[in-house]
């Protein structure tokens, strides 16, 4: 198995052994190791919707070593959060699981159709906090797109200097985008390329749906007949739009959802392709025994004990 | 009672023995040494409202050794100020209470719907008057939250790096809240929260009320029955939403008003876990005699001399 | 007369012994030498009003130099301009009396309801010149006053670092404000209140008239009775709401007026505990005999030889 | 033919030895070597204009792998692309072709009149990656055009100093040109001027039309007679608006088009003194064998084995 | 003559050997070294105007070698000319004139009320190409104004300390400006006094009309009765303008004129005391023999040789 994590990280051959070593400390950590597949577990809910809407469903989660335990429990590749909750148990878990230190988060104490997250970490905090990887969101379609591309464009230069991997989250968002196409199939594909070509080692998008939304894409779409019907077809295509493979590319849960459903989901990005899937919501809005059977469900999918 | 210190200090696992050296300073000064209650003095109303609404009710505060000198009688934890004050008197009263420099301030010369203050102070700053803390106000809801929440990062970076704490003043305000919303439930459990994901060691906020003020908040507050009627509800809520009680959370007093509310207050905030209170115009806008009375009566509801 | 020096000197404990001496050089120099006051002379109405409206009354005054000496010959305590005033003669003057860089600058040619001043020149610039101080002009009730408040925290920390003096002119002015409130009680007040807080070493604001500006300070002044019908008693009030008198505060003269005005707002400022004037326009734009007897008669009033 | 290379070399002789050595590179790599002329491989449509739009007609383009090696095989002078599609063959390929790392980038899914693309990539992700140059796109024309051009200033000089060449991108646009302006003979020519005067090494524009778009030009243009008729002579006009010459100035294929036509337009460039082509879509969309027999027509016609 | 230059080097004392020996060096060299007269060659206006508008009455000026050798064969004092235009040619020509850095340069391939001009290169620039001086242009007047003056205040900093001179085009413009505003009376005089009070060693304005544009300044004028009808009387209250002479004054050419008129007003320069000429399309857009002989009888008004 080990092979399949070396294959992988031959696609990372402009990058340090430092940030090699830190993509191998993901594939190679939980369950998943060694698979090239990663389940991981982002908690940054508490900043990005508030605390209740986020933890009073199970109020475990309140507590921020309740998530690095949840994630080492299930056996997850990485741990995925803000400054503060990092900050509050990685000398207590140190070592336990990788983690990933969240570079910008966003709150909705106000409105905007063109959202700019604010940088809230940097890449020495994910260093002195003995992190493997820094995160960090882009909304491609908003008005302010340059900013967060240019703040990742000095934050990934950094984090490949000091050794450590660079995960984006690449979520179409904007004035200028329908609300369908911000999980357009194009879309998707466009915003996974450009985090691929943004220097990402790692990229998160939304699972896609069949929409088409820029005419001009769409023209191509139909007249290269690039198969999109199904969830499978789909992941396969964000998969080839980010440089045809070479990128690790995970798909996110989205809102809490019925467990066949997400269920369901896994086989589509496993069949696909896809690299796993960042699940929080569906895992640490439930009690932990359920949230670790669940997690370990997702897993085998992957994994293959379970089809 | 040194326990309870060195048990709140093992929250702060990430931080260096300065931080933490730091912190358990303001922990071990003042009547409530060691029992992991604090009471703060904090003097930026000549700045936020200007000199004679601040000082003329009792114009010894004109005066910046006033506050120093009623800080320590009183036996606050630390006193908190701006660069000028602190400058004023930082080498005369050297080394008797702990000192947060305030590095950012407001005033109400123009109006703005969306506040951002200015940076007034730096880390070195703080550091060459010999202090404990920096403070730093964020208003969550503001248009500007973004600089807002940079300044901070930077702030606490520097701050952490060179072994001092990190206070957040969290007040939610702007055009996106309404007046009401400023103080309700789950905006006040918000904002303590961000401040918490942001970094902060200790964190203040206004008292809520029950207000709830964002739909998707208020749904959830309902479905999940968070118990918020009484104000010790409230105060606890508030704690749990700050890293489950993993992080110092203290409560402001206002504007100046009737003893017995003030005194009803802390003993919502003492039996709802709360940490304690920072007290400005209500202690230094009446005569010294009476101002330490006031506080001291205080802090024997913290402390449990007093019911 | 030194005790009143190291008296004055003993207010700004937090200084290094460089901005101790640069402080002690104005109060040690010209004919008000160790009373504690001061005459300062202010030359930068060529960039602010043009040449013509500054010199064409008195056309010595194109020349640089004609300020320098008229400065030294009225025994001033300091000399105040822009940067290319001072580069035109700091090396021909050197040592002969305290220079301050005035480090920013507004020129008329284009119109602001809220001004922001440039930037002209630098804490370095104000080393290499041998200068005692630098002095920097903010505008409370700019829109723009974050900027200034946070180009003057830069400038004073660098400058403190360095062992200058900072200067700071506080004149309020804006869209927020009535033209009669920019000289209001309660404004100026506020803005020496902020310059104090910014950390000013010398604060030069504008004579304040009786008129009180904002409401809820008007209802304080009224409610606890200051007292500001007379020059002295706003003079005193000011000096009052800098630091209770622990903060040097000095008044400007404004535009051209009778002389018999200007002694009278003199014996106002020093009756009121007032630490002297900063005198432009009434100085250089007469003949420079004049000038000096006007100067010196304003410095007797001030010494105590002319009542 | 070593001459030809040696000449232009002693165009740029304010340049280290370093820069110079890359500008060679370039100049002796690929079937063109020596020659003075080149034919550059560009891919960055993945990140302009989306995967599918650029990719799905030859999905081996998909992979990054792809293009280095038909740059290689056809025997292209360099190849440029963003850092994405640098870092994901840079290592495999070592040696190979200069490579030209492209520093900023603009995607569609958000529209702009006035475009400012984001920057991508630095000069120290250059170096890095062991390319020959940066490039950079300027927008003459837009309203943000200061912000691009001042990018430039700054990454110039850094690549100048580090031993890199500075290919620009010059292409007009924004809201105060009309559509056909931007390819107006007039515009082209100012447009080539203006990345000459910034400082670039290769100017690479769009082919001009005859069409003169700012009336103060065309008089100019009609009194001088200046001869734009032929596509020769507007070449021609560039080159001699590129310092006369002394700067290599190459021209962009544009969409997709007939193969006749773009042979024709090569002719043209050599007709006119032009120094090459830079072929993205033309060659990348056909297949491999297919873009070798494109490409190698097209350095035939610039090697003179074609006429 | 030598006298002359040691005067005028006198009012810099504050500049350090460096920068004295760059303001020798254009004073010494050429047809008018050591009279302290200055006739400068600029080429900017392939940026400012494009290169058609600017080259094509004479092409030998789309080369960058033709403006170094024009400069050297017309006896100039010095070359001025954007980052590609010195680069082309700085090493050919080195040592044989001295050459200023135009630093900042605006097209007009778009339209502003307000100019802002580019920053295009910078003080290393200047001296890793062997300058004497740097140029920089602001536009007084404009809306953007603090950012011109703040962008040559860091400059100016440098270039001083990097022993380089700097030469200020200080050229009103903006919306707050009517057109025959930009060149008027008080205008121009407080052009040339801001650019003196920023610390320009060489200052370079418009010749003024007699027309006066503020209210204000107009006031002074008239009950001061400046002299101002003619040229001369012009041009020496724009020197008693520029600190009373103590700094270098120069005057633009502007748009080609015959050549009487151009001749007419270089006396006008000389007999107000005027320090010379700055001329670019008066000189460059005609045939060289002819420029040669234009500017040398320019040279022999300053010179005395031509009355």
């Amino acid at each position: 198995m080990g092979d399949r994590v070396q294959e992988i990280l031959s696609w990372y051959g402009s990058d340090n052994a430092g940030t090699k070593t830190n993509i191998a400390r993901m594939l190679r950590s939980g369950k998943l190791a060694g698979t090239g597949k990663l389940v991981i577990l982002p908690v940054d809910q508490g900043f990005e919707h508030g605390p209740a809407r986020s933890f009073a469903p199970n109020p475990s989660g309140y507590n921020p070593h309740y998530h690095f335990q949840l994630a080492i429990d299930a056996g997850c590749n990485a741990y995925a959060a803000p400054l503060g909750f990092l900050e509050a148990g990685a000398s207590e878990f140190a070592g336990q699981i990788p983690l990933i230190l969240k570079l910008n988060n966003h709150d909705v104490l106000h409105d905007d159709k063109d959202p700019l997250p604010s940088v809230t970490g940097s890449v020495n905090d994910a260093l002195r906090l003995g992190c493997s990887a820094v995160g960090f969101t882009i909304y491609p379609g908003s008005a302010h797109c340059n900013a967060m591309y240019e703040q990742l464009q000095a934050i990934a230069e950094e984090a490949k200097a000091g050794g450590l991997a660079v995960v984006v989250w690449s979520y179409p968002r904007g004035s200028a985008l329908s609300k369908e196409g911000e999980t357009a199939m194009d879309v998707v594909a466009y915003a996974a390329q450009i985090a691929a070509q943004l220097g990402a080692h790692i990229i998160k998008v939304k699972l896609p749906t069949a929409h088409l939304e820029q005419a001009a894409a769409k023209k191509v779409y139909e007249s290269t007949q690039i198969p999109i019907k199904t969830l499978a077809e789909r992941v396969k295509h964000v998969v080839q739009s980010s440089f045809d493979g070479r990128r690790i590319v995970i798909f996110s849960g989205g809102a809490k959802s019925e467990d066949k459903n997400v269920f369901e989901e896994a086989r589509g990005i496993r069949d696909g392709g896809g690299f796993g899937s960042i699940i929080g919501r569906n895992s640490f809005q439930r009690p932990k025994a359920e949230a670790i059977k669940f997690l370990q469900t997702i897993m085998g999918i992957y994994g293959g004990a379970i089809q």
